[in-house]
């Protein structure tokens, strides 16, 4: 591979619009579930496209952040009319917003153990057929696998010689581990400035066995492999993006030099990090 | 209008490919003056989007610079496989690049004076129609005017009611002055931020009529206007914009509460400034 990046315009950069998912899961909800409302549990992302998708509908969005997000998720969710309550940290959210679902009586929707969110993001797939059918490897982000998941099922069942790699962080490398095991083990979490990519994975999610036979390899990017990715979209492409969303970026650059040349893909997801935030990464 | 623009998706800015011009312009010449190549003074944009384009269709590109250019531009440059000449200043610069045309036998692209540049600039104006038929205002930074000449032509043939402003700095106000004279007038310069929306105009260009009986509204903006509008830019889109790019932001915050509610495009034209640089306005 060179690094065929442009390195001056943005336009083979594509601004994806993030809530695929959310909009799909809503659609799926009886007039009287969308009366009564959804509660997520997020890091930021989900909460975001979610609290959109259900603006836009009319749906009431309850996000359950935990408190050290950054405060422009909190300013962002805010303008898109979400009920916001913050937890200590995103295990306890989740809890939380189970109980709430439970409780209140609202849809709960998972990032990705959900099959409306992983069909959402697997249009990303449907896309990257249509635009660009002769690309060789597919790169994508990896949290809790909703996206690679839809992705991979994608093209896969489309065209099985497209290699899909996943990409997780060295400090919350659930997916890595239960790749190479084969199966759900033990994960040794640490924190990260990837918070979207980071936490505890619900060990029953039905993304483990479609990432396990789907996609081809996984990569553990390190804290510094983040910002090295999150510069080189700022410096080659003047792109913000936030920690969360540049582990593909990263993964690829860390490879840059060990396979031949091929047609690559990398998905990037997300610019929602605070400019202040942004540049103490950077600087 | 309410400041309606998107506090958290990109996907209402279009990442609009700035060389429209220079490929209208060099499809224009014959195979001899293809094969001799093509000469401009540029800032920087008009030189990127030109070579960029030369570089596709394999025309050789003389792009002649002052040398207090932003090093990005130069580093892009570089790797559109210009052949880049530095002078003082664009004036002399552009004085330069006439000479060279003649003695050199290369044709000369305007970035403004250019008939090519104009018409392709003006496609953006179709996307407009296309796309937002039932815009109200279409606000649009001003250098030399080509852009908005094509624009202004496009938009008013087909739709007179909608409203065409033009935004320049106040340091480099040579159509603001034009305009409020109807006529061409001497104008104090100084130097700007914005190199790109600077500098000398020549007084037998073409875009004056096109602005002067097609424009609606010609704003000048501060330079303090345009670190605003970039600061709003990165604050609520994650968005680099280079501050050549941003005058029309900048001046449709300055008016933002004088007028009542419309719906208003915005073009930002231009990222290619360094990091560094972009953090240097900001911060």
């Amino acid at each position: 591979m060179e690094m065929s990046f442009s390195k001056w315009n943005a336009g083979n950069i594509r601004a994806v619009l993030s809530p695929r998912g959310a909009f799909n899961c809503l659609q799926q909800l009886t007039h009287e579930q969308k009366r009564r409302g959804v509660v997520a549990p997020t890091a930021g992302n989900h909460g975001i496209g979610l609290s959109y998708a259900a603006n836009i509908l009319g749906v009431p969005a309850h996000i359950f952040l935990p408190e050290n997000c950054d405060p422009m998720t909190i300013e962002v969710l805010k303008s898109l009319k979400a009920n916001i309550s913050l937890f200590p940290d995103i295990e306890t959210a989740r809890i939380e917003a189970l109980k709430s679902a439970e409780t209140e009586n609202l849809s709960f929707i998972s990032a990705y153990n959900e099959k409306g969110m992983i069909t959402g993001g697997g249009s990303i797939g449907l896309e990257i057929l249509q635009e660009l059918s002769d690309v060789d490897i597919v790169v994508v982000c990896v949290g809790g696998g909703g996206l690679i998941s839809g992705i991979a099922s994608v093209l896969k069942a489309n065209n099985p010689s497209i290699e899909i790699w996943g990409a997780q962080t060295e400090n919350s490398p659930t997916f890595v581990r239960w790749f190479e095991a084969r199966k759900i083990i033990p994960v040794t979490l640490k924190p990260s400035i990837a918070p979207g990519l980071s936490g505890i994975i619900e060990p029953e999610t039905m993304t483990f066995p479609i990432i396990r036979d789907h996609v081809d390899k996984m990569i553990a990017v390190s804290e510094d492999d983040l910002v090295e990715g999150m510069r080189f979209m700022m410096k080659h492409h003047q792109q913000v993006v936030e920690p969360s969303g540049i582990a593909a970026v990263s993964a690829i650059m860390r490879k840059a030099n060990t396979f031949p040349k091929k047609k690559i893909a990398v998905i990037v997801t997300g610019r929602n990090v605070s400019y202040t935030e942004f540049s103490s990464l950077v600087n």
